[in-house]
């Protein structure tokens, strides 16, 4: 009868498997079986496949058949390789045993060193070794590692025990305890496995294998890898595969070591050569950090023949893999054995140094360079970040909703903000929620603390425009206005204490905590170049002053995507003609108000414009509800009704009558461009106006004019007339004509159902990506904090549609809508400006379905162009298509 | 050259039309042709096609070619037939000229009699007839007809000359003025004409004539007409007809007269013949009410023999229509002349007795006899009106939220409502807007009337489920809480003053009016069994309380559609434990305070399956945000405080945590679930527990359990496992197994989308149509009355698609879920709940699209009966189905 195959042996420098079997083998099995094939020196094994695990499972947690026969021939190879038996009472064969699943999973089982000693088989290792302290030691470390990852008695009780040893005998290090000393631990950390779990410590090597192999299979499903596929997109169908490896020993004695090294610096992606090693060790010791490991170029002096291998080994790794290599070697009475290798983890600008570079010497094409950097982490270059080494107090969590970090004193308020930013003081502004009147106090802090809203809430949206970190949503904190101070799990924070914000993680720390400033690598534009080389989608950014639109062209950005009129009326000098206009109780005393306002709009418009000559500038009307530019508190209506001359009485009816149930589905969009039509007519001229005078000026102005919150296409039609109205009559005036088109947002449902008919007025379309989540899932951005969590906990939601497209739902209806508008007009330019577009899921999705353009925050820019190149090379991957760089 | 046939002549017993051609001639044309080829006595003339009026609409307003010939050909044909001549000095030909669309339509200019008198004409006649009180009496009209209709002068600038000159010759009868004094009117007349339009009246009849038709063809058109054929979805291609009739003469004397009368009782129905005639009068005079007619008995002694000929001819048409005839006649010199038949309008009890009686008399069959009555219509009959004589001192208009009337004192809130109605007075709430706090209240009241809110505010919604009258969203009125007073359009109404609201129509109206009772007709019920075996759709309704259970059972109700769970947490005895529940910190405290619930909601629950025998009822769990539970009024949350032991503080601060941006999309239905599944346990225990105990007695129940709000499937899956699980623990504990279903609300764009997901978990489907058109269009229903108003106004919208279903956009994502939902699961079962599944057009489209049942509030479960009839019939007349009954 014959069986699946399940077992890949490898030993004597060939190997059943090879480098792009990782499906099958696990990344380190097939890097293995690979550096087997390429001659290198690795302890001799096999690995038991990812088939075997589901096999497995499938197999109600029974060794499906012939994998136990499969298994012992091969370890009856392995025993023929090394000349050794497995349990043997002279030369016994010991073993590792890990876990290898397709990429690299926390929460698996890790590693059992010297599987397959007992009180027999240590005997013979001292006794063929000549070194009891190193049987024993040996020993030791293989109870304490099977107590710990198989039988799960947890590691501090063996831990424990050693401390108490090293007391006893008044020793610094482990390395200075004697083999009777060992002994003794040996016989202890077994009373402990006694006495936890009420049977002996295995004794028989093979049930020793099965157990920890069975471990290894059972921590696919454990809790915590559960949770990290989730959160990671990894299909549970994939299984983990087992690798069981002939032991060699680095702490054997003064001329072994064990060590883990990087091909190039993975902080800064300098070429050169980085690692630790420790002297007389197992590899354990180095990743555990229980001694300080020396510098790698010290291995040339201690170990020179030993380090001159690993130094063309690590070379030619690196040619091999074409990427740097992060390996893992030990070196048993100075022979070296590699054990493990596999791509190195590095930052972002490493990852774009080293991808530059690397093209530079011929290892890599651009394409290939362009896939080795992650577009999302290219954020962390752009932002200070928290200096990773700093021990952080950590208040609490709240959600990522702004990346970089912050320190400052917390305010509560945004006046208090703006005036101690005026004394150059750093301030945190710590508030419910924030909402347009606190633009003033965001721009003036550090940092913004939310303790209601999602990722899409007002604070998230404004802080990402602005580069600022925030961390919104963090519902443990309760503040206490009366008293200016917030509590947090069980902490009081004042008004005036320090704290640091980290938006990219969402903790909230007591304290001054020190920050990194950020710093591009040298080849980033360059690098960025052939981004742009690859990429079809256009990246257009959301900005609204001089300020960020200049940071948007800077990082590259092909035109505004969304330019929102609303935050240029919240300015200190306007307020009050705005909040004129909103009183006004005919046509003329708002026309009025309105004429006050559009000197200062078209001189807005003229900067941004200037700042983007040549590009397009897409101006979306004004969309918020108008009792949003109101006053709120008590002295704030006062002092208005004085400036106005109108009774508080009035003042407060008015602002009441203007409030909504539910604001975001109230009277604001285009409807108010419906009703106060007056309003739009005075922005449309501010715009022709501003584009006239510019182009005067031999600026090239391509201004796009944006309705938002259309649902039915007659508010489209009854709007564009009107503005077509203006900009005839403009134009007329000064006697000049420009090019200018007429478009609308798509962001609620009804208008991506009815594209068809809306895009016969339009002359694009624009998803408002965050509306339509909220539309279409019912979810408002600022009252989501209260249940998102949860959510996600239960496993109900994987990703917060507001951070990434929800492609199931939303993206359908993005898709009807593309496919309905482009029905009725082929040649529809169609973007997004919601703040999806500057998250590469989302991005590859606006690829995917064909979109023009996405736009999003100018800080993420770069990460938006980076996705669309990668969105390109995945589908020529896919379809063949060649891409030329 | 030959042109398009545009006039069709009728006279001497032979028409060139006929009845079924009333899209080419209009109603009135066709008929009239009919009557002539019927054989009855009628005034020859010809009708100028509804293609004439379209032609010359597409010719810039000019006549097309051939018609003005194709005209004067006609007039000549006429003069030969009456033997008469147009503008002639001896035996003149006088015309009427009076518009007739498709379908009657107010708005259209209406009649001229006596076309052709001038100064020559009219001695003419008064020699002829011998009679100069006639002659001058015919031309004084005319002039006032033609001044009014075809120069657009208004009519009161002529009445108050015959107005004056009738105080000058002191008599209370125009009869009574002679004919000099109807020569100087005449002059006076020509004066005002002269004043106003700056020309003489025209005195050639041909003139006369172009210019008639000419305003009739441009009536078409006028802003009137164009918003009436808007709002009840007339096509603006259809053109009007011209019909052009030589004149008789209802004024010639006392053997002369004209009439108008039903061929049966337009009120109840009856089989008897009713109506009214005036002596000595023309057509105008009955109409316009100037004079008061005598029943249309007397004529039988007053002229017998015209009598006997109208009494066969009555019948007759009745017969040859098979439909109830409103008709209009004229005596000249005691012979009979028909002028007009057509179908009478009729009250809803009429329209159902007349078609019943009609089948009993072998006239019609049973599929024509439903067709006969407009489902809305029932609705007149199931609430009190305003008598419709009644004098109305109306102080403002609002949305007709609610059908039927209600009077009482006006009261602000909803404790003083239920105090009144306690010491048995009538009361009407006003309030800004409701919320599930004022159920009570409404309750009480005879009717409600709120300042906000739409066509589906909570107001709105509940009055209809309660069949209670609601005006929402009157804008013009202020409620003034400090003097307890309302302002409205300059008046000012204090409380305990009476007023008397008009749901149907939306009127406020100052006073107690006179109302009368709603009556179902005796053959009501035989009469909507016939519906019952035509229609495929199911019919359920919306009811939450024993009540209205009762009622919609009366009413034929097929189950219930949707039981809304939250209404029973507010009666008074139980909103104490409700609210401990939602202050409860801890999951134990919380299942404490719903342990005092369960025993309530499971007396609901029997209470309603017990109505319900037989039939399904589903019951939606918890949806509303938590926050509407609590007290809002300082006042309430002392009282609350101080119950439960705990500080207004704390009370104040969880009411203001709970407080959310948007509520209506924030954490509500199964997000609530989610987050605290011990909330849903507990009323799937009471829902299941209900069931088994009324098993046990015998009574059959079929609990559905509905989920809302779901937007992914997992959390369907989620909320299904544990409902099970409670359910399963529930029957075990009792020994007792009953069947019962899980299904979900549609009601997010989000899970239309992905229905075929969702339907692999539900075992049905309910469309909740409210939220979804709330969150497809984004329109909150509690705050369009800011913009919906101006948005009908504008033509942006033409119906309110909280309404009527909005099918192109709203429809489109229905009908997607369908498709998906059926793809998944073929047997799905799917209705929808919302409030549109008692408004025919929107059952129709249920219908059309294949959904198993609407269920709609209990008072429009036959309106939906009735349309779910109709939609059989109109689909089987298009597709040649036959249908039986």
């Amino acid at each position: 009868m014959s069986f699946k195959k399940y077992v890949y042996f490898f030993g004597s420098g060939k190997a059943d498997g090879k480098a792009n079997m990782k499906n099958l083998l696990g990344g380190k099995g097939a890097n293995i079986a690979e550096m087997t094939n390429l001659g290198m020196a690795v302890p001799a094994g096999f690995t038991i496949s990812t088939d075997a695990c589901m096999a497995y499972y499938d197999n109600d947690k029974k060794y499906p058949p012939g994998l136990w026969d499969e298994l012992q021939k091969n370890l009856l190879k392995l025993e023929d390789t090394m000349s050794m038996k497995f349990g043997d009472s002279n030369d016994p064969l010991l073993l590792s045993v890990r876990s290898g699943a397709r990429v690299s999973m926390p929460g698996m089982m890790d590693t059992v060193l010297n599987l397959g000693l007992n009180d027999r088989t240590v005997k013979a290792l001292a006794a063929k070794s000549n070194n009891d302290r190193f049987a024993y030691d040996s020993y030791r470390r293989f109870i304490m590692m099977f107590g710990d990852v198989v039988l799960e008695i947890k590691r501090e009780n063996f831990e424990d025990l050693l401390k108490k040893k090293k007391e006893e005998k008044k020793v610094k290090s482990d390395n200075h305890l004697s083999a009777d000393d060992l002994k003794e631990l040996v016989d202890r950390y077994k009373a402990i496995v006694k006495n936890k779990k009420g049977f002996d410590f295995p004794e028989d090597p093979q049930e020793q294998l099965k157990m920890a192999i069975n471990a290894v299979f059972d921590s696919w499903n454990n809790k915590r890898a559960i949770t990290y596929r989730k959160l990671n997109g990894i299909s549970g169908d994939w299984g983990t595969a087992v690798n069981v490896q002939s032991m060699v020993f680095g702490n054997m004695g003064d001329t072994s070591a064990t060590g883990v090294a990087f091909t190039r610096d993975p902080s800064t992606g300098e070429k050169k050569f980085c690692g630790e090693y420790l002297i007389n060790a197992q590899g354990e010791d180095v990743v555990a950090g229980i001694r300080t490991g020396k510098p790698i170029l010290d291995l040339k002096k201690e170990m020179p023949e030993a380090y001159d291998t690993l130094e063309s080994i690590y070379q030619k790794l690196e040619n091999h893999y074409k990427d740097m290599q992060d390996i893992e070697f030990t070196i048993q009475d100075k022979k070296l054995y590699m054990l493990q290798t596999r791509s190195g983890k590095r930052t972002a600008a490493a990852a774009v140094r080293t991808a530059v570079e690397m093209v530079k010497e011929g290892l890599i094409d651009k394409k290939t360079a362009l896939l080795r950097v992650n577009p999302e982490q290219l954020g962390q270059m752009l932002h200070r970040i928290i200096d990773p080494k700093a021990k952080l107090a950590v208040l609490a969590e709240g959600l990522p909703a702004s990346p970089g970090a912050g320190v400052g004193q917390v305010v509560f308020t945004s006046e208090h903000a703006e005036k101690l930013a005026e004394q150059n003081q750093d301030v945190i502004l710590v508030r419910l929620e924030t909402s347009p009147e606190d633009i003033g106090g965001m721009d003036a802090a550090q940092g913004i603390l939310t303790v209601r809203g999602g990722m899409a809430s007002h604070a998230a949206l404004v802080a990402r425009g602005m580069g600022k970190c925030c961390v919104a949503g963090c519902s443990d904190i309760q503040i206490d206005d009366k008293n200016q101070t917030f509590t947090v799990n069980g902490a009081v924070i004042n008004e005036g204490e320090f704290i640091t914000l980290d938006g990219s993680s969402g903790r909230v720390i007591k304290g001054k905590a020190p920050l990194i400033k950020p710093e591009l690598p040298e080849n980033f534009f360059e690098f960025m170049s052939w981004a742009d080389q690859v990429r079809r989608l256009k990246v257009r950014a959301n900005a609204e002053t001089t300020d960020d639109a200049s940071k948007a062209r800077k990082f590259g950005a092909e035109g505004i995507g969304l330019c929102r009129t609303e935050h240029m009326f919240f300015d200190k000098g306007r307020i009050k003609a705005v909040r004129e206009m909103i009183l006004a109780e005919t046509e003329e005393a708002r026309k009025k108000a309105l004429d006050k306002i559009i000197p200062m709009q078209k001189g807005d418009f003229k900067e941004i414009f200037k700042v983007m000559s040549g590009l397009p500038v897409t101006i979306r009307l004004l969309d918020p509800p108008l009792h949003e530019f109101l006053p709120h508190t008590k002295e704030d209506i006062k002092e208005l009704a004085r400036d106005m001359g109108v009774s508080e009485e009035v003042l407060s009816d008015k602002s009441r009558s203007l409030k909504e149930m539910n604001p975001m589905l109230g009277h604001r969009g285009c409807r108010l461009g419906i009703t106060y039509p007056e309003i739009y007519e005075m922005q449309v001229r501010a715009i022709i106006e501003a584009a006239i005078e510019l182009t005067k000026e031999n600026e090239k102005v391509i201004p796009e004019i944006m309705i938002p919150l259309i649902g039915h296409v007659n508010e489209l039609t009854f709007l564009k007339e009107r503005v077509n109205k203006v900009a005839e009559a403009v134009m007329n005036e000064k006697g000049n004509k420009i090019e200018y088109s007429v478009g609308t947002m798509i962001e609620l449902p009804r208008a991506a159902l009815t594209a068809d008919k809306i895009a016969v007025e339009a002359e694009f379309f624009s998803f408002g990506t965050n509306d339509l989540t909220q539309t279409c899932y019912g979810f408002s951005r600022d009252d989501t904090g209260n249940f998102l969590l949860d959510y996600f906990k239960k496993n109900i939601l994987e990703k917060d549609p507001f951070v990434s497209i929800d492609q199931e739902g939303i993206g359908e209806l993005i898709k009807i809508g593309v496919k309905k508008g482009r029905k009725a007009k082929s040649d529809l330019k169609i973007g997004i400006c919601g703040e999806h577009g500057g998250e590469p899921l989302s991005v590859e999705f606006c690829h995917r379905i064909g979109l023009d353009y996405v736009s999003c925050s100018p800080y993420r820019v770069v990460i938006a162009k980076l996705a669309a190149a990668h969105a390109v090379l995945k589908e020529s991957k896919s379809s063949k298509h060649k891409i030329r760089i």
